[in-house]
């Protein structure tokens, strides 16, 4: 249901820019995570308690990034919003996960709403989560609906940040954002392999024993190809935007970067199509196999009906009690009659075997 | 068939511009609401029974928003129109409640047609009610179909600018009217989620017990999506003209919030485009889960059919009367039959297991 | 055959300009009909004999129509058109009644291919007429297929000029041309009430009573909806370029009028396309509804043939004529054999209520 | 295989530019005919033996018209090319029959590709021969495949320009090549009415006796408008860019005629679609009809099954052999019996009534 | 599985540019091949055994053609791309097999990746292989996946420079590019001959001899048409920026030809789209001979078991043994009800005739 969409009505009648949470509370407490570095400076990564520890960060020469897991705490994003100036719809956004992939531009900070998405391999389905991130000149906010695990598929940005040698500490917040949202299209590979191999097995079941279940299967990965699609075709747009320079928070080497991002979209979107087609003639073919299936039964069915219901009547005629039926008197009546039912038999074979049903 | 097309052939061969109501009655006496506030001025509404009383607003510095329920009596609309030098065909369109969502331009003041939409429980359907707005710079004109009942989804709005605090009396016209949209807009979330539970219910029924009856539904969902989306549709291109400052009525600061209707209404198109999907996967089940029943009782006849033929055969053989059967003589000629059936029995039986039709 | 295409073959080989009627000759004598007025000229109108009489219009002040019954009488065309400098072209184009709603401009005047369409009662079928407008700077030309009734569409608009008092007697010609064309769309849905009257019939007779004619029925309200929608769909581009101001000869307060006879044409297409897809519904509905019929006729047979091959067979077992079958001199032999068919019979009906066929 | 794609196979690896024929040869020898007029010149034809012969004409200033029947002879299209300084790769194009309609601009001369189209009668299939136009400024090339026979689509421009009063005499090239594409889309109109009458004849046959072959006949007609439509599509494209004077080969007054022949594209796309449309719902019908068939066999063998196996099994009881039935010795126990069954089968009857099986 | 996607997953986080080898390996060792000619050199090619080897070509005058056969060994890459200043981003899509086509301008150099198709005659698919080609002013580069045979689609190209008398001899980078491309290209229509020969011999198969198998063939079919038409779409789109001269490493004189290949593949384009739609032809004909087949079986037995049925009912009764059944005793009892078996038997032919059964 969530999937589908997420509740919103709680929030029908509130004033625009009222701050609601939306969606389902995934941890128990929000978790702060600060990151400053830069080139003559040196890596530092604390988690915090409260927002208000992190505020410095404006006046300071380096970049900071400032990762928020959970977003269901309303007075945390709040007072985060309203520290640093961030329009109070954007506020609502981030606190609305089943927000669409978009960007917006405030000339002074940059709003990108994504998804990122886990395969949940016991129900064979995605798992979506939302992520907001939101760039200005010298920091980055990212929020997730995190998870107790507080694992992510940001760890490797991390990582390569702690290292000191990445090209990230080298440049600037708008490389720090690219590397986010690179770890992010960069994920839906996986979840596409995933499906791959599922649709790889579908085919082989299809082919050698096509069940029941069969057809339930094919609509649950084809429903999960249109969430996905609906995740993924947004991200184009958003990207597309970036990249054209809509916004003047990117310099002109990451542009590059940011068309890499855009051609990964892209061929997570022709890949999507790709399963898409491929599902949709593993329909046909299951449908098809299906009424072949009836066809044979239908066959079985005719064949013996049709070889033993005349010789049925054949035995039936000769079981009238008539007092006066010559042939029953005859001394090789009965021989007579078994060799023409066999006759019969042999010549209804002949038959299906010339029309191809044997 | 209301819903279907409003029956406008009562109006074919009249002049353009002449006024006529299409469409259904749904009130007895319309009912004026005037509302006037300010950011000096305190808050004032009151119900007043001629058009007449309201237009001096023209020349206050007020905010004014003039609502309207019903617009079934000609003489209203056209004496409001004529005040406020509002052009004929506006008029004419307000009174046909059977419009397309559109806006339309005049430099001084800005019409808007919109759907406001319910969902009738008991029947499963969506309800349309026509809502016209008019922008002017200091007043907004809003028509409704209204209902005895005089419930509306401008209630929300009006709450708020009476608590005298809401950014809605900080701001001029543009903002009132913007917040008129969204609360439209807001409420098609609410439908959406009658409907998705709608599907949700259909698709346990489908998997738990599909009968009949569930194509009719299933139809009945898929018709509901279509008119849905017709009220829809257009709506995304009148949120964009109005965002991309087509018109000079709106503030710089307000097309923010535009863009956030914008989004909404992408956000319902996206859902409306899922459910669609969803609904034909659903058809495709259905479809599928019929032949499939099908296939099953073929099987049983089949199987039936083809154990027992054979067998009534060998019985109708030793029933015949032949004066000279040598079998019929035998000691346990009886017996060997017995024996040779079950025999045949059995073989039948293992084939059909072979064949998985067991 | 005529719907489809018109018999243009006729034509092949012949040089471009050459003069030929395509389409059906629908009356016997071309009728001309002049009228003319103006804001301080008296209304006249008369039947005339011969285009020339009504030359001298050229260069009165008056608002001259000349309308045209019957297009099958090539001089009368070629003499108007060589008259009043009309490009061979456009002549040509008057004359081939298989003509696609079209604009062309040729500066000095404006040439408009319309489609008029009325509602066959007796075949459920729509018929098309085509209607060539030419709008100059103080004259307006209309030429229709014509019937012998002599009944038609424009009847309003004249009513309206001879009144005096309309709108159309104090604005110009293009005011004049976009009333006849405004006359034109507002049929069209005269033309969506009938095929929507048929469509809520249909829906009624798919629920209670479904049968083979129903089919054929459906196809062809598919059909008409084809031809509907090939005569509008090009229409609505030819008043976009109108409206869009791309031709000199409308005021600026005549596009307003346009504005509204586009949005007409764009509603009339929405209604086209809900209607076709409400048909692909119903066609869905009836082809499952046939196999729903299937099912049940299959089930029927499956129940009679399951429950009684198997007592067939017992009876036939003691039709047998063995010399030595004991049950046969049982005393109650043959009551404990009827006994074990009920018991048979009742656990058949027991098994196909568990499986829902009963 | 031929119109499913040319087989340019052998042309692989070698240089752009290669001359090469790519088609099958319809013709021994290349004919080449010459074609001189002018406003003041009198009309002049002659059939020249080489290319060399007509090369003065570029000198002089009469109009030239050389039309090539038969491109299979590389070194006359190769003589022709190099002496009027046109580019290799449109030599390329004119030998390569497999070409799709193109226009190309080389500022001193245009090359048009089109398809002439014929009905071949027999095969109830259209045949297409590749035509290569090239304008100058005096003078016009035309390319043909060519057949015996000789008779071509451009025979009428032909007598109109013998005739010497035709507007094509007072015009210049443009105005020629104008005329050769208007006569080579007015025969399309041609195939569109050889068509059309073949749909008509399919759906009479559809409803008063589908065949098996029915189906394979509406495949064939559908595969043809695949074709067809292939050819005419990229016509439009053509026919646009020309009439958007992309050229300044064509004079302004010629420029008008062009847009004629786009119209007469566009309705040729129409009517293509609309075949399409009806020949899809025909295949609709089609299948209807045979699973409307299929149920009517299954009901008269349900009829037949249901009423008589129970019946028969009555017979089959009182067939039994038992010592003891006492049925069997009461006076009237036969005609009781009889009775019996025929109460059952009038039962039967009257259930069938009412569930409209009968 | 590896046409579906590459398996990017090993990829995921690791940092943008980071070259990783995505694909299979196709070949033991790289293979270097450089070529160099000039309008005033001479040709010479040489392996060679260590990019370092290549490097003066830069400040040559001489056009330098350097082909890589192998693209695993990360390190040669590397090396090649870190000595011409080739972007990170351009060696990380060089490396990773499962690129789209695109092209890529860095103004000093433009990037093109391809795709090499080649047909597997024994499995009767598509096999893809990457190419990668960069254009700088004086020098190209290319990346083929290779294979041990180390034949390829460019031995064409080759075999023309060294003939020394080509037009690549005479013109620069440009059109070397060009001409590899063109090589590509004219490759495809070599898998269209193929496939199109495949529908063919389908298509024939249909008629004659409809197969189980044959579906399973009619979707490999169209499964390869779905794989070749995601590598030839974006080709479309890469050669139309090529020209329109979004970069300034094309000569005039070099775009003419570029339109040229532009051409051909839109002529792939619409085999692609014909030869999909003659498929889904195909399967419409296969299920409704399918269904057809299943009617025809469904005839027969309905035609026996309608025949038979009431005739052994009639077979039944005067089985029976009741004590006193009059017909019995009537000397020619059994003979009349020969006659009346026989009179039904020819009427249900009759019958079974004018249905058009038989």
């Amino acid at each position: 249901m969530d999937k589908l969409f997420a509740r919103r009505s709680a929030k029908t009648g509130l004033a625009p820019g009222a701050l609601v949470h939306i969606g389902e509370q995934k941890m128990k407490h929000v978790r702060l995570n600060l990151i400053e570095y830069g080139r003559e400076t040196d890596f530092s990564e604390r988690e915090i308690s409260s927002p208000i520890e992190c505020f410095p960060f404006k006046d300071k020469p380096t970049i900071s990034w400032l990762n928020v897991d959970g977003v269901h705490q309303v007075q945390v994003i709040e007072e985060i919003g309203t520290n640093l100036g961030i329009h109070p719809l954007v506020m609502e956004d981030i606190l609305n996960t089943g927000q669409r992939p978009k960007i917006e531009d405030f000339d002074e900070y940059v709003y990108i709403a994504l998804k990122m998405l886990y395969w949940n391999q016991d129900h064979a389905e995605i798992e979506s989560e939302q992520v907001s991130l939101i760039l200005g000149d010298t920091y980055v906010l990212s929020f997730q609906e995190g998870d107790e695990a507080g694992k992510d598929v940001f760890d490797t940005v991390r990582v390569r940040i702690q290292g000191g040698k990445s090209r990230i500490v080298k440049r600037g917040a708008d490389y720090l954002i690219y590397s986010l949202m690179d770890a992010i299209v960069d994920n839906y590979f996986v979840i596409l392999e995933h499906m791959g191999e599922q649709i790889i097995d579908l085919e082989e079941e299809l082919v050698t024993n096509p069940k029941v279940d069969t057809l339930q299967f094919i609509h649950n990965l084809k429903r999960e190809l249109v969430f996905l699609r609906k995740y993924v075709w947004p991200l184009r747009e958003v990207v597309s935007r970036l990249e054209k320079r809509e916004t003047n928070l990117f310099e002109e080497s990451t542009i590059i970067y940011l068309r890499d991002v855009y051609d990964h979209t892209i061929q997570v979107i022709d890949t999507i199509e790709t399963f898409r087609e491929m599902i949709s003639g593993m329909l046909d073919i299951y449908l098809s196999s299906v009424s072949n299936k009836m066809n044979e039964v239908m066959k079985v069915l005719t064949i013996i009906a049709t070889v033993f219901i005349p010789l049925t009547f054949i035995a039936g005629i000769y079981g009238m009690n008539f007092a006066y039926m010559p042939e029953l008197q005859w001394r090789f009546g009965y021989f007579v009659v078994l060799f023409i039912m066999a006759l019969i038999f042999f010549a209804m074979i002949v038959y299906f075997r010339r029309r191809r049903w044997l």
